[in-house]
């Protein structure tokens, strides 16, 4: 009887998996709901409506989907984004799918929760570079529908309730069941042997020490973090390699921009991996083009480590196991302004 | 029994509507399918993968729904659009929703199919800005996903299959049962009394001498007109009014600017009217921002009438039971090109 029970411990020992007792968690199907802004149907249908309509960008150019596009990585796919003006932004656009799971929101962690990153995207000269929250509130009240479901779902239309119901249907933005989370569940044959191998490296090399947990971008919210605190970390890490000047990975300061404090120059917050292999271009500038070349860089500037090819495909064909599935969204009907423009003369020309 | 037949006769003839015996018809529920294009649900499919695919702009900025939002009116609620470079052209984006029922396209009908118009705006530097047909073809080419899709539908992936695909989708966009479409079928009640004072003037008055048939502007395909043939009306037809000073609209020829011949001078494709309360602002050139404007211009500049206050409400009422309803749109998933980026540098700034 002895001898069975340490002979199950001796199969379970050799069954193991690498990542075992390693904090590493399949994606919940629901992210952490703040209590000031609880989820409702009403809130996030209206929601998704102001995310997909244009006219929340001072031209009538620009909705949340034009930069975060839900047909695809909930990204836009470019290195830097064009914003409502024409001008380009100097930092790529980060995808919205499980931003829910992240504590601190922007490549720098400038704004602590969804809502926040939503109104300084609103006013940001370079995204829909509205004159103000108030100007945004202004012409929502000219379209009927607005005004009729603001005052159904938060009894009032100011800037702050816009800001909570964009920030609902994003909490709603979550793709839990990918192989690599049925993998973690037991699914042993949801990931591909390379994929295996490659999980195994990026745990070995060391990906998985800032790279764990359900976002793979560090300790989950409510947890170790609470809302609005941030997990950063140093980039590149190793300063001075050849692929720092290439792809100029050490010319922005990241959070040193914001807090002007030493100790945060270029301190990062930690970009999640999920549905990274729909994400491309990579890094906090979109430099980097392909996943392979972004794990080198990576490897090198982070943990000083040369993977070889095989490793490194075999990495790329795990971060390919934490793509979706995605849910079915339907396009919403945006409530109209009848028989007129809400745009102002914002629309007669670039401005 | 004479009598009788008599009295039944007169009751027809006082019941008779104001359209009664003039070409309104009800919107039909299928448009006009070409031979060589025939709809296919994979087919179908494809194209909507396609047409909310900002990869098919140069920078990836832009998809055909960017200006034909059919999240909205099929257009882009703007006087004019502003293209993948960031330049503005210099027409009003007509709406997508029935564009199936017309025979030419754009204001100017330069191009005989939606398969043409689809084309040409890829290549316009205002609109998609894409080097030529051929330089899509080989981005679409290292996507795997409308490589497989390609073979399937067409067994071969060029320039002539996409604009098949995005045009059959297209083909599926109808607004049929509307409150007019529901009044011309024997619902009295579907438009309001002031709807049907409108309906009734908007006959009076002598809009109706263009704007007939199932799309309110002129005869049908596949009737007195071919697909490629247009339906042109000179506009302003009364030269010198204040308001064609007031918003330039006699500053461009038109159809001349295609043709160079005098008899195009100022002439216009008829536009439609159906959801014409939603696609603000109105004219070629996007000038008049209400519709009770656009109204008042076209009963002078037109038909040298000038309308009551009452009068012009009334068909504003009349023009608002032209929209809808629109038929539910699940957004697409696009087809990735894992780990790597296809815009080849076209991402990196504005161009």
């Amino acid at each position: 009887m002895g001898t069975r029970v340490l002979f199950a411990a001796m199969a379970w020992l050799i069954a193991a998996p690498a990542w075992a007792g390693l904090p590493f968690d399949p994606l919940p199907p629901q992210p952490p709901i703040p209590a000031d802004n609880p989820q409702t149907p009403e809130k996030i249908e209206l929601g998704k409506m102001l995310f997909f309509d244009r006219r929340l960008s001072v031209t009538g150019t620009h909705s949340c989907n034009s930069c975060h596009d839900l047909a695809a990585g909930g990204d836009d796919g470019r290195s830097v984004s064009v914003g409502a003006l024409g001008r380009a932004g100097h930092r790529n656009a980060l995808t919205l799918w499980n931003a829910a799971f992240h504590t601190v929101y922007n490549w720098d962690g400038s704004a602590p929760t969804l809502e926040a990153q939503f109104k300084a995207h609103v006013v940001d000269p370079n995204v829909m570079a509205m004159p103000s929250g108030r100007y945004l509130v202004s012409r929502l009240e000219r379209i009927p529908g607005y005004v009729a479901a603001f005052e159904e779902v938060f009894g009032r239309l100011d800037f702050d309730a816009v800001a909570r119901a964009v920030a609902a249907f994003e909490r709603t933005l979550v793709t839990p069941g990918s192989a690599y989370d049925r993998y973690l569940e037991g699914e042993e044959s949801a990931l591909s042997g390379q994929a295996r191998r490659g999980f195994e490296t990026f745990i070995e090399i060391g990906c998985a020490s800032c790279h764990f947990w359900v976002n793979l971008a560090g300790p989950i919210p409510g947890v170790a973090l609470k809302q609005g605190e941030g997990f950063y970390e140093l980039f590149p890490n190793h300063p001075g390699t050849a692929y720092e000047k290439r792809y100029r990975l050490a010319d922005d300061l990241g959070r040193y921009t914001i807090t002007q404090q030493e100790i945060d120059r270029r301190k990062w917050r930690m970009p999640g991996l999920r549905n990274v292999a729909l994400t491309a271009p990579y890094f906090h500038n979109g430099s980097v083009k392909s996943l392979e070349e972004a794990v080198r860089v990576m490897a090198l500037t982070q943990l000083k480590k040369r993977p070889s090819d095989e490793e490194v495909a075999d990495i790329v064909a795990f971060l390919h196991s934490l793509t979706g599935p995605f849910p079915t969204i339907e396009l919403p009907r945006l409530p109209p302004s009848p028989g007129t423009s809400v745009l102002d003369g914002h629309d007669d020309h670039q401005e």
